[in-house]
């Protein structure tokens, strides 16, 4: 099990694509580079196009006797520099590290001053006017516990069971900084960023404050927020037992 | 007064050069695309190729009537994404942005992990082994006050007087990233990065601990660290009075 760190700024996502580059692409080719052998890697999560990962886990399996830390030096060498493998283990042949995962955090990050900060370009998403940090705090509650997440799914995903629960839902605000946490068990396709969204719009007002449990229990994608853009959403954690 | 931050990667350091691309350049190219008339712009230190800025004042004279918090807005639609205008103010005439600052400060910014941090890259020293940092605060201390820094000043200067009182000089460490902070009511050309490679040198055992002392009084650039690199070199602040 490798596990990274990515800006996703250059790359469509975690996923192989006919013809477009991907994390998962790179990964492979250096994997190819030092072991000899294109091998199939399973990731953790399908990042999107634009969303970074401060923690992503994917698993291959190889015959080469590498050490593990010999070869987070290997693949480290061969990765574009805005990637990087931070750890490697060895796991069993039946672990997946997607479905064994016990849950994952996500972290959405807002620079919210005036003038644009040249050190999180393609890194957070700018906001301009002050957001009024208490009633996004207000509302970000309401995500927490065990709800059919339907109104936060994109339209056209095909998962049938969208019931997630939420164990941490909090809006902080330091230096500038409005960061959205959010962990649960499993998410839905582009549900942080629609959780985002929809906090923008109680915060401005397009969206009534309070209406988080009506979205949920109404399930209609149309009534909640806009998806906000990938570029300030980071995976976190990725949490497995043991 | 215009108050900036820049990622120093792309550019040729602060001074319009016949040649290359800088800092001064952009802004004096957005000023112009503003105001109609391209203005002369007094800096208030001469950054390196590659070094950053969290705060760098800068001065124009301009015959327009936009007001200040239009103007930055204004001219960060028309700088590069890596650079922004912070802040804008009217000073009088007379003020000089380098003669008139009682001091700055600066931050040197390593990552000290075996494996690199994508969201570093270009921004950070990276440093595999792990830095003794006690020993680097103990070195560190030995800058503070006034002294001769002509061993720590790059051969070539046509400065003459070397003499620096240092009010700040720490390192800190937190959660990988080890961080020397210098403030003084002046540097000298390469000042701050060979104060690092001193540092390093002192860590690393290839110069002795307690060293610092006699390479200022000495005087010998020769005798004192190497030049760390520039990639990660921050102005952070610079000190006015009023």
């Amino acid at each position: 099990m490798l596990t990274l760190q990515y800006i996703g700024t250059n790359y469509h996502g975690w996923q192989v694509q006919p013809n477009a580059v991907t994390v998962q692409q790179c990964v492979q080719d250096a994997i190819e580079r030092v072991t000899g052998v294109r091998s199939p890697l399973t990731g953790c999560s399908r990042t999107d196009a634009g969303v970074h990962a401060e923690m992503f886990c994917c698993v291959t399996e190889t015959e080469a006797t590498i050490p593990c830390d010999k070869l987070v030096a290997a693949l480290n060498a061969w990765l574009p520099l805005d990637m990087a493998v931070t750890d490697c283990r060895e796991v069993t042949a039946d672990f997946h590290p997607r479905y064994d995962a016990r849950g994952k955090q996500y972290q959405y990050r807002i620079w919210n001053r005036p003038a644009r900060n040249p050190f999180l370009e393609g890194r957070a998403l700018h906001v301009k006017r002050p957001l009024d940090v208490a009633k996004m705090q207000r509302a970000a509650k309401d995500f927490l516990g065990k709800h059919d997440f339907s109104a936060f799914c994109a339209v056209g995903s095909e998962v049938e069971d969208r019931v997630r629960t939420v164990t941490q839902s909090t809006v902080t605000a330091e230096n500038g900084m409005v960061t959205f946490t959010v962990a649960a068990d499993g998410f839905l396709y582009n549900m942080v960023r629609i959780m985002v969204g929809t906090l923008l719009d109680i915060e401005s007002g397009k969206l009534a404050e309070g209406c988080i449990p009506s979205l949920l229990s109404a399930g209609d994608r149309e009534a909640a927020g806009h998806t906000a853009p990938a570029c300030g959403l980071y995976l976190t954690q990725v949490y497995y037992d043991g």
